[in-house]
């Protein structure tokens, strides 16, 4: 595959440079085209994902739902034994992650086409969508590691080349989501800023930057997390299973560990704009591997 | 100093022993004496602290309080360096907490011997007290790591020679507990319940310990901390600085590591019944040292 670069215009989301990190406004809108557009969000709940940067929903999936994806998932793992797209503890090799869940597994693609789940997407889009990525996350009671403060969107310009944050995730969620079990956690506003990392990407810099708690490039300074969290405080993000938040692709996110009994597991998809197809990567030599980052055909 | 174990009753808390763990019923009250008895707690909240293991207070502390010994105890830890009270994170040395504390500011104690504290203590215990332990636990934003599941009882009762659970603890707030930066977890009614722990405490065992996040000893098997936590859940227990929680020595408690941008410290005072006076270690070949585990005199 051949990915000019030639005619790019000058990137506003410069990042992983070898200067200071800096937080600058993002120039692009969150919630696209006419508001409030037609889809399964009212206008009060389009008007708060805009100032928020999310939307939860209890009842997006079924019991049965839950149940179907959870094993389907496992099955998949572990027939697939040490593919690249299962990430497993480095304590102990349990499954971590499954990727290309919807290209795997019928169950999962189902869920996803749904009108209350794609439908969202199209809708704070305004534009056809296509899955960019999506997985499993299996976060183990007892064990499961933390994910450091990041936003994907600076990690899918940098490493993908995503050229605008046109994107967004929902994360619905298999087991209950507890204070205790390290909940999704949002500094809401913080998608309406942009925050460079500092440090060029390494090669193959996925194998990494998947099993680390706290990547050592596109991880924010400490410094620009606090100042974001003080502007507007950090949200937890609690529901029973089969709860959904839908959340923009650069709102600045972490996870704590997960050290109460109860594992802490979600399918997560990413719905890119067909209008905001890959390009190049903006700060990385190669592209990351399609499992990871799929370009729309 | 010597201690003689050759009057000692049967011990009912076995435990560090080389076979499968186990959890019973404790033998003994946790309100002690006649209850309601007078002191600061109402008759309900007294019976909510028998039945919970816990009791939880804002506005104990005010904002001078707070500023005045969170200064003095990190003025004293500069002082003291590398001497044992000071326990520092292994990542980067900075301090997590300050034992003896109200030994060496007359700042915490002052505060440990105002009647709504040490009241309380001698209400539920129904004895005179004394400080069997008191630390300021500073947990760093970012980095702060977690406290693994434990009981403190068990580990006063093996390694300090604690004969029953009639003592408790208060966790003084420095800074807000929030959902986002690892607030305390207990197992509500947990504390009815002796887990005993597997395999022989080592020698000068204190030293890991207490720079462990989950030791090796002392510490719970999983499949019991789920059988708790089944039973009756997990409270995470957050408030304001200044917030107190009293409970009792033998609650199942734990945190998770801290990943958000502000630290949490608390003032953390252990009372113990007078009658229940320290003797010879229950399953440690010698007892810790007295920063760590007072002896009444």
């Amino acid at each position: 595959m051949t990915i000019s670069s030639a005619t790019r215009p000058v990137d506003v989301y410069r990042t992983r440079l070898g200067e200071r990190s800096q937080i600058e406004p993002r120039p692009h809108p969150v919630v696209w085209g006419k508001a409030p557009a037609p889809g399964p969000l009212t206008g009060p709940e389009l008007a708060a994902y805009d100032a928020r940067g999310y939307h939860a929903q209890q009842d997006v999936l079924s019991d049965n739902d839950i149940a179907e994806s959870s094993h389907d998932a496992r099955r998949i793992a572990d027939e697939l034994g040490d593919d690249d797209r299962v990430i497993r503890e480095p304590s102990n090799g349990d499954v971590r992650s499954l990727f290309a869940a919807h290209e795997l597994s019928t169950v999962v693609a189902e869920i996803c086409a749904r009108e209350d789940i794609v439908g969202v997407a199209r809708q704070i889009l305004d534009d056809d969508v296509y899955i960019h990525q999506s997985r499993i996350n299996f976060k183990p009671g007892f064990s499961g590691g933390p994910f450091y403060w990041h936003s994907d969107f600076e990690t899918w310009h940098a490493e993908d080349g995503m050229p605008a944050p046109r994107a967004l995730s929902v994360s619905l969620a298999l087991t209950p989501n507890t204070p205790a079990n390290g909940p999704l956690m949002i500094i809401p506003g913080s998608h309406r800023q942009f925050v460079s990392c500092v440090g060029a990407t390494p090669d193959a810099y996925h194998r990494e930057s998947l099993v680390s708690y706290r990547p050592p490039f596109g991880t924010p300074d400490e410094a620009d997390v606090t100042e974001l969290a003080d502007d507007s405080g950090i949200d937890s993000i609690t529901g029973p299973a089969g709860s959904a938040v839908f959340f923009d692709s650069n709102c600045m996110h972490a996870s704590s560990g997960n050290i109460s009994p109860y594992p802490r597991s979600n399918l997560f998809v990413v719905f890119n704009a067909v209008s905001n197809a890959l390009v190049a990567p903006f700060a990385a030599a190669t592209p990351r591997p399609e499992y990871l980052a799929h370009r729309a055909s």
